[in-house]
């Protein structure tokens, strides 16, 4: 880029000082949607500016890069610069808020073991990263599969930073949740509250109804509980293969506006409960130090885990599934990490 | 779709009915990023709910429904429902708002005639769509290429319309022009004002900084003519296919923000001048019923034509020499619509 891009002391004197944003994977489909989104004022409200570092490996930077230029080319009046780089510590220098969306996707042939050790190696060295260079109010949201494994790898890795700066993305799966039972019910999707995806963002995730409301009216009285075991729970997990599928490739925007939702409800609070993947304390029986989806709210910058729900035996089953699938990854990784 | 999206009737009691908002190309790039960022409010403001009529090719048909999915995934609370259709009839229906973004790229030994004729073909047949089925306030952007022309075409076979109900964008070059600007002299996008674009939005364009102010003071006083003349007018005019070099892809999200843009402005208001391809009535020179990039600015729903601009004999050379372009487009066509 012949013209460098930064506009540094040219913000008229009333705008709030710029937010650094980093976002890794720049060069990918899901930060194509979410760059455009976060500048358009989305995540941090329309009066904020914003500053991007984006983080790529370095065969992506020139990708990147043009990126950059079509972000230049948008004329955005809340973008207030934009740094592209390889290096971890100079993309999370200063960072207030990071959504990683790069990671090693998984190869024909490939074992699981295999991209969970190429995934944890990218994550350690961001959370090292993020320990040494990210401001002290940094949330750092996890959207690279797997993405929950992904999370604890980097808050483990981010000595002094407390776990609960990292969360990892199931806002998608919620999102995907409320759609579903919006359209089975014929109702818009802001009517349908107290939903929470239970566990790991995969197919064994629980997509749970147990405590949603229409309107509300408990979700009880409107559907049946073959139509939640049978048709709902199924198609929510398989939903990324549904839409590979019909659409031909995977969700890219989809998962960047849930990112945004995300972000958001952090950062300003949620509207009612918003499932987040946070590190475990033990809630309803999860395993603490996993990042598990959760029924959760934001509020004051944090987000809280409900209390108080009853969970019953079909739904301790399944909740159960998915922690054991979230325990079984980090187990593969014992060997390469055994500092803790 | 097993599950159809929609949600009539269930809006709250409090919310506007929804705008009607046709995008064609559903299935294409521009599009991907277009729907998400309407879909947030980013064009009708943050209260007002909008309802999409996607227009496909039937080969794309099943693609669409994948975007949709992704679009019902998002639960975005103003998005009120989707349709998916290849009939030009149906995605017109009640429209208020169109983005036409479909149009044939050119392939490999192919003449430019050709090209002009297949899309004639389709915006012709557009336009009678829009004519017989779209609201009277529709008001439609055309975005896919040739713009300018595919503009005039869809308005001519568009009966009892108001040529000015149709535009073609130019505010890609537009934006493009002010953030390298931005970019060379140090300064914010916002602090550029009285920028335009003549012409075609093709190489031919005049991207045009006579009248141009920088925090209020003349740009004449910042820059020299032979960085207008042998940097920032070729780059602007050059920048599509600076691009594609540098990311590997055509310029998606940045048209997807202009035309977010251009609708806004156009609905909304402008902030001060911002250039629209609109059906010339001569202004300046410039042949009456071509689509040309004019100076314009937005107000009480309709562009209007900046009067009382002095134009200089470099200017007149570069418009005369755009215009000329754009009516040999005009001309390539002649026979094919021998009507007027």
């Amino acid at each position: 880029m012949p013209d460098q891009f930064t506009a540094s002391g040219s913000l008229p004197a009333h705008a709030p000082a710029p937010i650094t944003v980093t976002v890794s994977g720049a060069a990918g489909h899901i930060a194509y949607s979410l760059l455009w989104q976060v500048a358009q004022g989305q995540v941090f409200g329309p009066e904020q500016p914003v500053e991007f570092r984006l983080l790529e490996v370095p065969g992506a930077i020139r990708a990147t890069e043009g990126v950059v230029m079509e972000l230049e080319d948008s004329a955005l009046p809340l973008l207030a610069g934009v740094d592209v780089t390889a290096d971890p510590a100079r993309a999370f220098d200063g960072a207030q808020a990071a959504f990683l969306c790069g990671a090693k996707a998984r190869h024909k042939g490939e074992e699981r073991a295999d991209l969970l050790a190429a995934n944890a190696g990218i994550f350690r060295a961001q959370g090292e990263a993020i320990a040494g260079h990210a401001d002290s109010d940094i949330r750092v949201l996890v959207v690279g599969n797997p993405a929950n494994t992904n999370a604890m790898i980097a808050a483990r890795a981010a000595d002094g930073v407390p776990p609960e700066r990292f969360n990892a993305l199931m806002r998608l799966d919620h999102n995907r949740s409320i759609s579903l039972l919006a359209g089975h019910l014929g109702v818009l999707p802001t009517a349908i509250e107290r939903v929470v995806v239970w566990g790991n963002h995969s197919t064994t995730q629980f997509a749970d109804l147990t405590y949603a409301t229409v309107g509300g009216t408990p979700i009880a009285e409107l559907v049946d509980s073959r139509w939640l075991a049978e048709a709902f729970r199924p198609r929510v997990a398989g939903r990324g293969a549904e839409i590979i599928d019909v659409r031909g490739l995977s969700s890219a925007a989809s998962a960047a506006a849930a990112a945004v939702d995300h972000m958001r409800d952090w950062v300003r609070g949620s509207r009612g409960w918003a499932t987040a993947a946070v590190c475990s304390s033990g809630e309803y029986g999860t395993e603490p130090g996993l990042f598990t989806g959760l029924p959760t709210y934001a509020r004051d910058g944090r987000w809280h885990v409900v209390e108080g729900l009853e969970v019953g035996p079909e739904q301790r089953t399944l909740i159960d599934a998915s922690v054991a699938e979230l325990r079984r990854e980090r187990d593969m990784l014992r060997d390469l990490f055994p500092r803790r």
